[in-house]
């Protein structure tokens, strides 16, 4: 039995029209000889609206029942489009989260899956040609509904098909891929064949709009091949798969930017040992993910500690840092809202030097100075001033010639 | 534990300043130490807003799908009253029709009840207070979603009190109780304080509107006492009981009528054994329901067959025996669709004799030809032309004092 896993987001079954389209898509691979499993989310704007409805019920819904209500909404657009399915006398059921069941973890509304019941799964599919599975809810091991977080229909699919053992997953959109970056900042943007796990991972400032981030590490768990493709036009859009050595030959798969960042500065710590516990542990306490991280050349044991947070964190940050700034022997706190950060990605840069050198030397002929460098096995990251940030990602972008197929390869 | 259930229809769930009533009655009853099991139907106008998608969807939607879609209903209306419960920190939670489960049969859209968990929930209400319920939904052995008919709740509330031996079931809807009869058509019309599950079952023609009869043939067999009232007073209702001897002292509790009747005769039918079996098997075999049939005295060996069907049905009888109106001899097949059913019901009859002279002649008194007359236990049907409906009922209302609660009790 050959199995497909398709999987189509809220725009995609926003009406009966929709549906009707993707009724047509999952023919078509019937007819390849495929059995399919067809993964839904909500229908565009019923989750928000029922987000609205909770909001006037209550200031802080009970996120347990929270969930009960959200799971409606997937429930509703399954049983549809299995109608749908029916009215041509397919052999199809839809398949609710508990009824598989996805058994997740007791984070409501953010849940984890824990285990997907493959065989029970599979005796459904013997008897049926298309399983229409809600996306995105599971349930406890109590069988109360739990659902997976904002985007977690992805989630859904991706661990369906590393249950199932699926030839491919099919993560229908309303993008035509994954891009070398940002096209609304980039013109020049291309629609990558195909990018590695990990760098789908590191461009996460932008790919999470088009993938769930924890749909690419489940992916990459048990080597799933996901296809993310627009459900609106035919043209295969980009494989997220394992690297391989034709990757390698390309230096850079994609810029990356992130302006969601504050710089802070404590002038004249102690360097001590100790000392940068003292300042990263109270963060740590209040939930702040501190990102970038740099320390100057001791003077007369003192020293700089420069470090990003998520901008709507600076303030709480400012304030714990007051607390401590005299037993760390500071003599200024300095912070800068106005930042953003910018990346080159690519799985490539574990077999060639010089990708470092190329970056800085294209924003300093535009004159952009970098506060903060930092590096990964696979990608370098620079802290701009913010309103440099477009003319930063267009100046790498074609630094690393993105705009050309053949060039990206040969870098 | 004392344990009360009490169900609340769609129009008491309709929106938040509705659930707000509703917590506050649920409230009442947990300041007087009760534990609560509250059953809730989907919020009004929901069920049919979904009937209706799936109409266009389909024009005969799947029904094992239309019930996945139907139960998302009440899954978003326990899950708002839940969160509004525990705003105010009392220790609630929502559950659905599988998670207790509420196991039924598979007849899709209108599923019978085999089994309720009772353990289970009992369990779950030791560590609650309040046990929020979805009406109206079950899942079958294969835990597939099950939905139980138009008014199910009232049946998923009666079956909940009766497995869990709760004290009372309470059934809050949007009239104050069961009346002697419609008091649309009869201004003098009185809620009756207590009425025997048999009345109830007969008064169907008019109590379906108050509570599903497949709700009262539950309380009936496990004998719950149900206590049909209004979300919007607070006088009390209507107590549905087993038969008791105060009962008894009144002869009739109730008039109801039924517009939904055609008259068929079959003229010059054979007067031989066999003959009744070839008239109704083929009608039955077409799920067409027989009410009345009356058979006059043999002349010459032949007879008049005349019995009536539901309206809806009248033209697809007809064509039935048309099929078969030589085969018995019949000379002619006469029809009427313009008649109706009055009839006085209670279980005082039982014990009294007169109760159809009574109504014979309170009808003769206003010129209304009876055309057939059924009789039960605890019923007197008639049917007369449906343009004399709502003088019968008001005559027979007068005739037996129901106007006047002592007189009806001493009649």
């Amino acid at each position: 039995m050959r199995l497909m896993v398709q999987k189509y987001g809220g725009t995609s079954v926003a009406n009966l029209e929709c549906m009707q389209k993707v009724r047509e898509k999952v023919l078509h691979v019937l007819d390849r000889g495929f059995k399919v499993v067809v993964v839904l989310s909500a229908m565009s704007g019923e989750t928000n609206r029922l987000i609205e409805m909770a909001g006037k019920w209550s200031k802080r819904p009970d996120p347990c029942e929270m969930d009960v209500l959200l799971a409606t909404g997937e429930q509703v657009s399954v049983s549809l489009f299995t109608i749908l399915l029916k009215e041509l006398g397919i052999k199809a059921r839809s398949v609710l989260g508990f009824q598989i069941p996805i058994q997740t973890d007791k984070s409501f509304g953010k849940a984890r899956i824990l285990d997907i019941d493959a065989e029970k799964i599979k005796a459904t599919l013997n008897r049926h040609d298309v399983l229409v599975v809600a996306g995105f809810q599971g349930c406890d091991c109590e069988q109360r509904i739990t659902t997976l977080g904002r985007g977690g229909s992805d989630t859904s699919a991706v661990a369906l098909a590393a249950a199932l053992d699926a030839e491919l997953c099919e993560i229908y959109t309303d993008v035509e891929g994954v891009y070398t970056t940002d096209p609304n900042i980039c013109p020049q943007a291309r629609k990558l064949k195909r990018i590695a796990y990990e760098e789908m991972l590191e461009m996460a400032s932008m790919g999470a709009k088009v993938l769930q981030i924890r749909s690419v590490e489940f992916a990459k768990k048990y080597n799933v091949p996901v296809h993310v493709r627009s459900t609106f036009c035919d043209q295969p859009g980009t494989l997220v798969v394992q690297e391989d050595k034709s990757m390698e030959s390309a230096m850079v798969s994609g810029v990356a930017y992130d302006k969601d960042q504050a710089r802070i500065t404590l002038v004249d710590v102690y360097d001590e040992p100790g000392v940068a516990a003292m300042i990263f542990e109270p963060i740590a306490r209040a939930n702040i993910v501190v990102d970038m991280i740099v320390q100057n050349p001791s003077r007369g044991g003192k020293t700089d500690m420069t470090f990003t947070v998520p901008r709507g964190n600076l303030e709480e940050t400012l304030n714990i840092l007051k607390k401590i700034k005299e037993q760390i022997g500071a003599s200024a706190l300095l912070y800068d809202a106005d930042v953003a950060k910018v990346s080159v990605i690519g799985v490539g840069m574990r077999n060639h030097s010089g990708v470092a050198a190329i970056a800085f030397s294209a924003l300093k002929n535009e004159n952009i100075n970098i506060m903060i460098i930092s590096t990964s096995e696979i990608k370098i990251s620079c802290l701009i001033e913010e309103k440099y940030t477009e003319l930063a990602v267009r100046t790498l972008h074609e630094a690393f010639g993105l705009d050309q197929e053949s060039s990206a390869k040969k870098c």
